[in-house]
């Protein structure tokens, strides 16, 4: 093992430097980044500002067990920025805040930067500000984000109507069935150590798990193909609970087929084999970072056969409640769970 | 005890949609508040957008113990927004992240939230975001802090140059004299638990650990006296770590006299009571919240004898060092201390 470096032994203010140190601005209205007591950014005219934020905390979203640090850092990017994508905006600057366990080390937290840093390279995001603090438990990560864009171009969670068609971008459940190999894994290997970790075919969920993408590519997309949503939601939490968001914000229901939920072979194997039930994994699994949304019927043309998103379902009265349609024709009405039931498990 | 409800037994869209409906708007630049994937903010033509953000640990920057959660998130904003008014912009939106542990009930949560909700009311911002998770420790608190200014009302760090004058508003120690009272008042609580707290006549002080303003305010008294800094920076760390990052950005040094630090009597008396050093506190006791700021020398009329503020030293040349010069002519430099020196007390 290689000597490393407790941040206790560091202080401060060398931490905060060293961060500042790591952080270069790719964009032009990035006035004045890290280093300040505010950054500084010019805001493009004529464009209204977004602003998202969210955390990440040890243990309830990542176990550091099995998560290498600098995936962890490139996602709380994808998981900060995601949101801005669900309102067809581009992300363009980010703060993060980190709180660090004395244990943690200082080679640990440049790796959490570099995956920061890759992230923002990837994305064309600028990274201008943060803090850092101590933390009596474990480590615990926040983003805010912000992005601009014309008020005609942001697609809200309300627009939707009924017998517009519901669409997802992407695939489903691939993040869940990367996180229960990651977990099954993690328990062999606490019953005998010396067992090398088998994880060769699971690269598509593994990725899909611990290096997701956001879709601030799904903007262009849609331009491309003259494609105009009535609502939109990133998918962080789960597709059952987005769908009920869109459902609860515009006072309508929903009906999803089945048999149309987009899911990849090995994602339907690792499930199966896990001896659970895919279908139940699209809908609840979470953390698939795709793009949720409807599109009005008379724009079908632009949506069938588009090899970008899938048609799920469509937009009904409120009163139909939201409901999974089986392959055998059965009805199922869908629900939205929240951490509340995960917290004990 | 009346009955309270742990808030793992409300779960997480009802928490989520608890937070939503205490959310009101002031602001007519708020577009679209929490709800959606992300706030709507409509910047105003030709400023800049400023951008910052903070953190607050239990165990590390608050006690609750002794901190009333509504002072609590009184507080908070104050931390948020402080960073603002230390470039001379007015703050107008604010987002809010809370980790929160199982145990954290909802009835104080709420009193968390009549303290934000408070502080927005009072500093006019709006509360337009934030996220809830559950905590495996205790509360995290994270709030990042969005303004507007005009690029040439903007005060950074960078400007101060030699002979410029070093100045602050307000008065120093009263926020660490008030946290010893109650780490007092704790003790004697731990020994003697039937022992009422003595707080009488601490009022001041408490007030500045529990309560401390952001100085919002002194954008309006720089303009009323024609007052125009060369850098500026929010004393929320220390006046000692404060004066080396303003020494820092310009590569100059400072000379600060002790007989110029602005304090309170009953915050001496106080640090004396508790067999401490005053001038040590004034420089490192940390959460004032006061701006500390530099102003060249042909402005001295406007500074001079301004109820607003005192001059406590000035700006010298970079190899002279970080200096206090004490009440009988010596010399002392002054040192920057970051939090790696509390974690282990």
């Amino acid at each position: 093992m290689e000597n490393l470096t407790p941040i206790h032994t560091v202080g401060e203010f060398e931490l905060k430097s060293r961060l500042l140190r790591a952080i270069e601005t790719h964009r032009s209205s990035t006035i004045l980044a890290a280093g300040d007591d505010a950054a500084l950014i010019q805001p493009p005219v004529g464009q209204q500002l977004l602003l998202t934020t969210d955390q990440m905390v040890e243990g309830v979203h990542f176990d550091l067990t099995y998560f290498p640090l600098k995936h962890l850092g490139y996602k709380l990017v994808t998981h900060g920025i995601s949101d801005l994508a669900g309102m067809n905006a581009t992300p363009s600057h980010i703060t993060v805040n980190f709180a660090l366990s004395s244990k943690f080390t200082l080679e640990a937290l440049d790796e959490l930067v570099a995956g920061i840093l890759y992230a923002c390279d990837d994305y064309q995001v600028d990274w201008v500000g943060g803090d850092i603090a101590p933390s009596h438990s474990g480590l615990i990560l926040n983003i805010s984000a912000v992005g601009f864009a014309h008020q005609a171009e942001i697609i809200t969670r309300k627009g939707a109507q009924k017998t517009d068609l519901l669409c997802i971008t992407g695939d489903l459940g691939g993040a869940y069935a990367g996180l229960s190999i990651l977990e099954r894994e993690k328990r062999i290997f606490k019953e005998a150590p010396s067992v090398q970790p088998e994880l060769d075919g699971f690269e598509y969920i593994l990725q899909k798990q611990l290096r997701p993408k956001a879709r601030t590519d799904f903007h262009t997309i849609l331009k491309e193909w003259g494609i105009t949503p009535s609502s939109m939601i990133d998918v962080s939490d789960s597709l059952a609970s987005e769908i009920h968001q869109i459902c609860k914000s515009n006072n309508v229901g929903a009906r999803v087929y089945e048999e149309r939920l987009p899911m990849e072979q090995i994602v339907i194997d690792t499930i199966l084999d896990l001896n659970l039930e895919p279908t139940t994994i699209a809908l609840n699994g979470g953390e698939d970072y795709e793009l949720l949304f409807t599109v009005p019927l008379d724009q079908y043309d632009h949506i069938k056969n588009n090899p970008h998103l899938t048609i799920i379902g469509h937009i009904t009265e409120a009163e139909d409640g939201v409901i999974l349609e089986s392959r055998n024709g059965n009805e199922h009405p869908i629900q939205a769970l929240g951490w509340e039931t995960n917290e004990h498990s």
